[in-house]
């Protein structure tokens, strides 16, 4: 049996995990926890607990393949409506947080959800404690050099200026026992695809997740993004991409990137970059026509089936 | 298959519905919908929803009898901490809110949330509309003829006043066609145990379903409560309840009424009681000595088990 551990968090790592569900029985989600925004940030205002939104995206894309499953992951992505108190907190964002309430080793809790939800697979947060996203931002385009920091992944995800780098508070979290062990024992490792810098680079800035991801006798996979172009990524190419990685994470070796060839408008340039990281270039159609941006899970499954098998 | 309805509210229908379930596998429960206490009160405030505290209440009693369904009970039934804007609210209650705001029909949601926690049986509420118990209410306790009304569930179950009688607002609500059809169906109607004012007494007061309930084929059960003396009842001896719930409903006729015989004084007076009702009086021991006021759901369940034999 194949032992996948997917990183990242939000639609990104959903996707991923949507795919990976197909083609392996082992997975371990390990996620973002420095979402500060929207109904995440207002919990762990209230309670002083982890951001639960990304661990509940992950979740619900564990959710079994059943009517059944897909009901549960209506309901825990569901968000109530209005201004009021509940206004906008999604449901399974207050279910993690009742497991949370009954039992505060935050493992515990997502490992009993998991359980209820008869969930595939495992969920666990990046660290122990909450974080939060710094972020050095060019405000102006053309002195890409003067950077100011904003402090929030709400507001590094929606800046108006040039993402240059990220860091985390507090630089040197405790990260968890399990998230550690599943790195030591996985055969492969998936980064993205995501935000990069508040999804895909975080993971790596937590000093003791970075030993374990290089320390790992993983195969190691990226995927790209579809959307080059966001807020986060303003102009970035995939070079661009891979580039940045690489600036947060120098010792990190991976063995393939996997690239949708809409993506890629420069083969050369790309494969160089890709081998900088002592990593193999694959292009395979990964998206769908009809949801633009975001990953097929089935294209990806067929991606991840034939890099695994080979 | 015994098909039983059970009708009530919060711990008393609980309490039946637990030990129902040992003893029948078709079950359905009509639940008061006059709450405006508490979370329940707070949710129908911000949401115009039925209050879906004694509709949870119901739901966790019938949850599967396994690690994996008493985890779900307990999920349902936690309260979060604190006095924030989630302060106070039970985890089941928001995931039926979260149903009711997928669909806006009440019975699709209440029905999907008993297929998402695979709960044995269906619980319905009483109407289709949220309802307000008024109570005429006696200050002084040496004239019971002298009445103020009280306004709202949680205010008549707490008053210190004498409760004399309840009505509803509005006086005739529509009644769920679903439930109307259980009662039709049935071949047992259980009343009882619970707050005599404020969950037992509501249904007779709903006039669509107090024709139903005295239409039916169904054999009707009532079990008297362990306390007898509570905030609503005060003073009220076994025989008080008996004619209380007669003035409440006079075409109403019983077959059986269920006793423990730690609320027997008078055997004699009773059995006339329970006559009137056009009942037998059966006296069997169905307390548990350890929580005392709650019934033990394995010997009530004993108790309907040889009731429905008979």
């Amino acid at each position: 049996m194949t032992r996948v551990v997917a990183l990242g968090g939000g639609h990104g790592l959903a996707a991923s995990l949507s795919a990976l569900r197909h083609v392996c029985d082992d997975i371990t989600a390990i996620v973002t926890v420095a979402d500060d925004g929207g109904s995440s940030g207002r919990l762990r205002q209230e309670f002083g607990v982890l951001p639960p939104g990304d661990l509940r995206m992950a979740l619900s894309a564990l959710c079994a393949e059943s009517d059944w499953g897909h009901q549960w992951r209506d309901v825990l992505q569901h968000r109530f409506s209005g201004d009021g108190p509940l206004g906008g907190h999604a449901l399974g964002n207050l279910l993690i947080l009742a497991l949370w309430d009954l039992d505060p080793e935050p493992v515990y809790g997502l490992d009993l959800v998991g359980r209820l939800l008869n969930a595939r697979g495992r969920v666990l947060p990046m660290a122990a404690v909450p974080l939060d996203i710094t972020a050095q931002v060019a405000l102006d385009p053309d002195r890409l050099d003067l950077c100011t920091e904003i402090r929030g992944q709400d507001g590094v995800a929606k800046t108006s200026g040039h993402v240059r780098s990220v860091a985390l508070i507090p630089p040197d979290p405790p990260a968890h026992p399990e998230a550690i062990s599943a790195l030591a024992q996985a055969d492969w490792i998936i980064f993205g695809p995501g935000s990069w810098f508040t999804s895909v680079l975080p993971h790596l800035l937590v000093p003791k997740l970075r030993q374990a991801l290089v320390a790992s006798p993983a195969r190691r996979l990226l995927t790209l993004n579809l959307e080059m172009n966001t807020l986060e990524t303003r102009g970035f190419s995939a070079v661009r991409h891979i580039e940045t990685l690489r600036e947060h994470a120098p010792d990190l070796r991976l063995d393939i990137v996997l690239a949708d060839p809409t993506i890629v408008d420069d083969v050369a340039a790309l494969e160089e970059a890709v081998a900088g990281l002592g990593a193999r270039l694959v292009i395979a159609d990964v998206s769908n026509p009809r949801t633009p941006g975001a990953h097929d899970p089935l294209r990806l499954a067929a991606a991840y089936r034939d890099i695994f098998g080979d």
